[in-house]
């Protein structure tokens, strides 16, 4: 298979960059194609803004998004995007890897996500029976995602009524507001929690873990989040009332979630 | 009052940029005082790296929140970080206004986040009774704080059993892990939905919506999230089983959840 690690850790010695050192090894050896955009390495710039579209007129208010459709259209996309876009077509298995930071990831790989899921290549995506590719269908429909992260925090409290917040909720906006969105399936996140406090001597069974969540993504049941044109919502995208009756929040939007 | 505008928009044209201009006249006007971090203008730098601790020996392995910590106990942190972390100490009321990229904020934004929120500024400062000062106490106690946004997505879509999941658990990230883990009272969000398609004569309509919601910033109720110490949670940081039994998720950290 093919594996994208898109990875952002800012030092090559971290416990991210050991796993991720440890994630290619493993699959190269299994006789994978792995490629990692490793962000920090790259210098990947981060920020969305009009240096992004060269060839459009400044004297245009910019409106990000639209400027986005209009380049993939013309074709006039910056090389780094182009780029990026093509390993995510290229791949079977996404991987965002990267250390929790404000319950969330941090800016540079915000910033990837801001320039690379572009409008036009996932983003106002028409379907052929009308209507809009996206959550459930889509440009990377066919291939899985996973959510890779280290965290200080102790599991506890990332739990449903951990004070942090439950872990799965806190990346709802990427599994499926990204993932799912764009049409891949997506796995339960692999998290190393505690990590400052992780004794060498238990790095290698942690490595164990992520190696087999990664050599498992094709096979592993991955989060049954709804699909807008399922049948499960109405055509204003609410989820129908018969549907998980009682059931509010963003537990509405997993099926089996009555 | 001194309010602080963190702004995050790449073009002043746009009708984030009009409604940050309409909130700078009405609240001067009104005898308060407003300062603007306009992210954009000031090429902030967005991404947390190495290069924020020039002081710092290279040959040691980069874990960033140490590094923060240390920096700020040295005195050793970047002019553009204590200017913000200034303007934070001098405000009574934090706005982020920036437009919903993704389902949080830009990746300039979150740079900011993850730069100026700094350990040792915010993270990891100490209580007198023991702990640490987080969810409810810190240094930004007796502040507040709201988040103030644009989205083209429909407000229908952001309730409860809509696609994109309820807009208030998709802030959560922020509201509760950033304002309320620093100390701030947390106001409801301001959020403008639609915006591309909003016809200009409903532009003074909105603007003065949003000015009141500032005006009243002192005065409107603060979303009533539990205090780490107040006597809701476990020493393990889990909600008690004797509060709000039986809600799970985000809902269990709210007061009146039950």
């Amino acid at each position: 298979m093919n594996y994208l690690i898109v990875y952002a850790h800012p030092d090559p010695r971290s416990l991210n960059g050991s796993l991720k050192d440890r994630a290619v090894q493993a699959l190269t050896a299994r006789g994978h194609q792995v490629r990692v955009s490793d962000l920090y390495a790259m210098q990947f710039k981060a920020v969305a803004d009009a240096g992004d579209f060269p060839a459009r007129d400044p004297a245009q208010r910019l409106v990000y998004h639209r400027a986005q459709g209009e380049a993939y259209a013309a074709s006039a996309q910056c090389d780094d995007i182009y780029e990026e876009q093509e390993k995510l077509l290229w791949a079977d298995v996404v991987v965002l890897q990267f250390p929790l930071w404000w319950f969330t990831v941090p800016a540079i790989l915000k910033g990837w996500l801001d320039r690379v899921m572009a409008h036009g290549f996932v983003i106002g995506v028409p379907r052929e029976a009308g209507g809009w590719a996206r959550y459930g269908e889509g440009r990377l429909a066919g291939r899985r995602a996973m959510l890779a992260l280290t965290t200080g925090g102790r599991e506890q409290q990332f739990l449903s009524r951990g004070i942090n917040g439950d872990i799965s909720d806190l990346l709802f906006h990427i599994n499926h507001g990204v993932f799912h969105y764009t049409g891949m399936a997506v796995l339960e996140p692999f998290v190393a929690y505690r990590t400052a406090r992780l004794p060498e001597r238990l790095f290698d069974e942690l490595a164990d873990r992520y190696v087999a969540r990664l050599l498992n993504a094709m096979t592993d049941t991955p989060i049954r989040f709804r699909s807008e044109n399922g049948g499960d919502y109405t055509p204003d995208g609410i989820v129908r009332d018969d549907i998980a009756s009682g059931v509010e929040g963003f537990a509405a939007h997993r099926l089996g979630s009555t």
